[in-house]
């Protein structure tokens, strides 16, 4: 299916000769390898603030990681109601934490609504005996809707958070796509507007499945690296997740590669908007178009072998796609897709 | 230090082709892409049995994961003293279990002795309310003190775990080495003898961080996926660990790299034996040696500017090592070594 | 604050009696006393059926230890949505089990929609790589409404259940107030509508702090002890919970303290659906009432000295109320409520 | 069995009177009611500090609940090789965590030795990669060899502990037993000795089913309630938990009846050490005697329908027994086993 998904592309180039570059001779394994060493201060010197930095294999290590770290087993997080953790991890937080729930938070194109946040979090004060209590908060930037947090509103919920002495979490698996979006410093996207911890997110944007956990406190992370052991997910061969991640921010690639797929998906929404009937089902802030299409352009979309992943159907009998462009989406096949529906 | 670990090492290259050669085009995520798919029939093939193959990023995962399947929270798995899971995963197999603990048995250079593994199990049987009964049992090929299980022994034990209709793990993170120790085929040292599961070590015989769980017993796979994806070990861009294990297992590259490893070490136990002074610990079968050696021993290797990861101190005052041998260990460390020693 | 819950009054005057006199004398513990061992014979008559029946301090553990032990750590509980394990009970099953969620269905009055559960379960049929897959189905009886199912609902539950292999559960912490609405046998209202395992409510209808864990197939109580003895569940002095069960069925004594508990709430029905401006949210079908009321009446209530538990507020303005009455609650009690809104 | 537990006696009196005392009227549950609100002040008198006091139902429930409170999910707790919470709870600790593992320390008669546990503590210290920490100390006292530690002890693993940030916890299984041991106060043999949360026993000692989790400092209490909950051990009825343990406590009951108990044992201790070929294998401070017994001794008690509750055998041929008494041990029952043994 077409632009299916930000995961089902290779791995950058640029990326792919990095592990070929630090394969040669013996190191030493988890963590300790001269790339791995380099990790926390090459991010501090991209987010201007002393941090701490763990590779992860997947989104959901990150996240279930970082937020059972935060949350602890007692703990609600505050997040989003089609929040990835919540809807699409298989439980991995609760899991990980040992029994930690989810208080789910609404709000338009995927941002959670700071009064709802808000009054969400206030709901919870006056709770029976034995009540489970909020214990961090998330966001995430971009959004599952597609949609990116601008900084007054990132910066209300980092208050609203501090306020109650709740720790704040980016899932960023899609940081780099925001990042691309906003006008802002990562420093500004992240300890700035408030976020404790951050799922960087590496594998949509063109490392082999490696993302990371950045700590902005580095205090914050004792005990991290056992939580990574007893789940796994402390690698032996740790310089292979290192050099993805440093040779992703080197001369940042990292942003150039997000800015590209926007771009895609930025020509895949203005194509949309000028289908007769053609409809974005939510604002496109990075590299995902949510569409609604009639059946005529779905017909010549098919007729040109273009088949997109379906996500459900409008009242007036429109169909919905979810589009992602990614690092390696070719200008051609854009073309083609505005082709098909010229046609 | 000289020789510490087989996880220092790089990436065989002819994996490292693998990773590049898979790398072009889109392919679906989750195992669904081309390399996935042919992971159950080549190692099927391998195996000479009906398979189900999961890729996972470490030995840790591919214990812990594995035996939280097999033996669920409640129970208790069988193991050597010594084992990996029991001593050396920051507890993750009772944590991906929910609970379930450890049945220590004895045994000689780290083998369990079958009479010792019958006593521990009959031993539960009389239990009191509420105690945990045996639901598993694992064997280490190799083992920790770098011995392999003969086929006799292998088989009493995977008799005994069948008498009492308990399944039967082999945590093989050194399966090669061990498979390149005896005189068999992988079907003789696995389901033949009644193993049910197999962690496949794939990081200590050159890929980049990629093991494999293998069931035998494709039905008991069943909800494997999930936790795999519960504990953040789904990958998306699965096709570069199917990649890496088939390169593995191709035209058995996997047994010359184990083979190359455990001849270093031989060289390497042979040079220990020839030293005034110098002993073995356990029986060298794989790429694993376990020397004592005496202080003058010693001086000449730090003359040489070899230094070695110690282990401990004998009651006559030799000092322990423990020197592990990998598929990239070169020829001439070895000849180093010697010329030391003999210096 | 009058008829708040059912777990505001003291122990049958019957129970306390059986505790006295069961006290003489060393007995064993752990379920070996001579009451622990009448248990599942006696419910065995009850219920006309082969039980096992395990005696737990609270409706929590009677519901998060059987959920659990159903579910396993990768399922997913389909319930009502209003469900007490999903909304009130801190996590317990998802803790318990190490990880099962729930699956909410929607329907009317607190019991499930058989269309809707059905849906559900069909919506998960699809899902993605490592998505969990529901595991057992949990229904209350008299459900969080105060409504109790009828048998033809209950029995195409349990058809759902059984056509998808899912075991089905009742929450029977008003099983009795259940019971003494239907005409019907308990084991017309269990296992001959599908249920495989209930939580037979005691604590909210006489005894101390002891209600029962019930399996109808005694096959699938294998290792739920342990379970119970990890969860500190399992007690010593046995012999006095077993008492107090004993003491509650004996001579439909539990019913007996139903039946006068659901014919006090039927009187504040009435009384209620008298008031101008009163009216009932759900049917009462047991011994809880949920009441709209207009604020006249509220006052006339307050100058009597009867504060309500409130619920909330309607659109029109009316405050809503959850009124329990229990097998203590005294007529004078009603007449009271009755007089003063006369006033 | 004679003597074989002292979970084996029924209720004291003066604790069932106290739950039908209690009886009358409507009271809040869940901790709000008259009687539990009085527990903090009267074991705060009692302990001359201030404290809070949860009833529960079990020992294993109030270890575990208070052993994964202060570890967390990543911790080791150092404690006896023998020790309880290790041995004999079927993992609960480790469940209620999330995943704590236990770091065994040796010392003879079921005292930890204090050079042993600096060293377990200390060895730890320059773990690996991911290697677990300790989080807490426990102590049982008496412990689980039926001695008492005495005050110099206790204090010296008090400071071991607080030199270390570890929180030290004791379970006073038979905390009464150990306090009618010692001339010291119960300050003495808890805080002013370090202890930071203590497991009160109540079960052994004439309750129905109930301990205590007892805080020392009460801010670390913050949460616990949420554990209850969800573990299911917040009782709705907690009136009738409250009434046991203030009954218990009222005009030292509790030191009553464990001085009975002790005094029952030091006969049978005494008794012992007079047969021919009789030994005791651990001092007895308290109301467990360790006895070893030749054949013709054994044999004159089977002649008297005295069996005992066999432990194991030494290598000179002789059976090994524990014996307990109780507060409900009659010194009749004693002259029983004295005569036997005359005989």
């Amino acid at each position: 299916m077409w632009l299916r998904s930000d995961n089902t592309a290779g791995v950058d180039p640029q990326v792919l000769a990095a592990l070929a570059a630090c394969n040669e001779g013996d190191m030493p394994g988890y963590g300790d390898d001269e790339h791995s060493r380099r990790l926390d201060g090459e991010f501090g010197a991209l987010f201007e603030h002393d941090v701490r930095v763990f590779p992860v294999v997947s989104g959901t290590a990150a996240n279930a990681l970082s937020l059972s770290h935060l949350a602890g087993p007692l703990g609600l997080v505050a997040c989003h109601e089609d929040a990835h953790p919540l809807r699409n991890e298989a439980g991995a937080t609760g899991f990980f934490s040992g029994g930690a729930g989810f208080l789910p938070v609404s709000g338009a194109h995927g941002r959670m609504d700071v009064t709802a946040l808000t009054a969400a979090l206030d709901g919870l004060a006056g709770g029976s005996h034995g009540a489970l209590r909020a214990a961090a908060v998330t966001v995430t930037q971009l959004t599952e809707a597609g949609t990116a947090y601008d900084l007054p509103t990132l910066r209300a919920i980092g208050v609203v958070a501090r306020e109650r002495s709740l720790p704040l979490h980016m899932d960023g698996a899609r940081f780099a796509n925001a990042m691309a979006a906003l006008r802002a410093s990562p420093a500004d996207v992240t300890w700035r507007s408030g976020v404790d911890v951050l799922s960087f997110g590496g594998t949509k944007n063109g490392t082999m499945s490696c993302d990371a956990v950045v700590f902005f406190d580095p205090a914050r992370a004792d005990l991290f690296e056992q939580r990574l052991k007893r789940g796994g997910h402390l690698l032996s061969k740790s310089r292979f997740m290192a050099a993805q991640l440093l040779a992703c921010i080197a001369s940042g690639r990292w942003l150039a590669n997000a800015s590209h797929a926007n771009a895609m998906a930025r020509e895949v929404a203005d194509t949309v908007e000028r289908v007769d009937g053609g409809a974005l089902l939510h604002p496109v802030d990075g590299n995902i178009v949510f569409a609604a299409l009639p059946e005529p352009a779905i017909d010549k979309l098919g007729a040109a072998g273009i088949a997109l992943r379906g996500k459900g159907r409008l009242a007036d009998g429109r169909r919905t796609f979810r589009l992602v462009a990614s690092f390696a989406t070719a200008a051609s096949e854009i073309a083609r897709f505005r082709a098909a529906l010229a046609g």
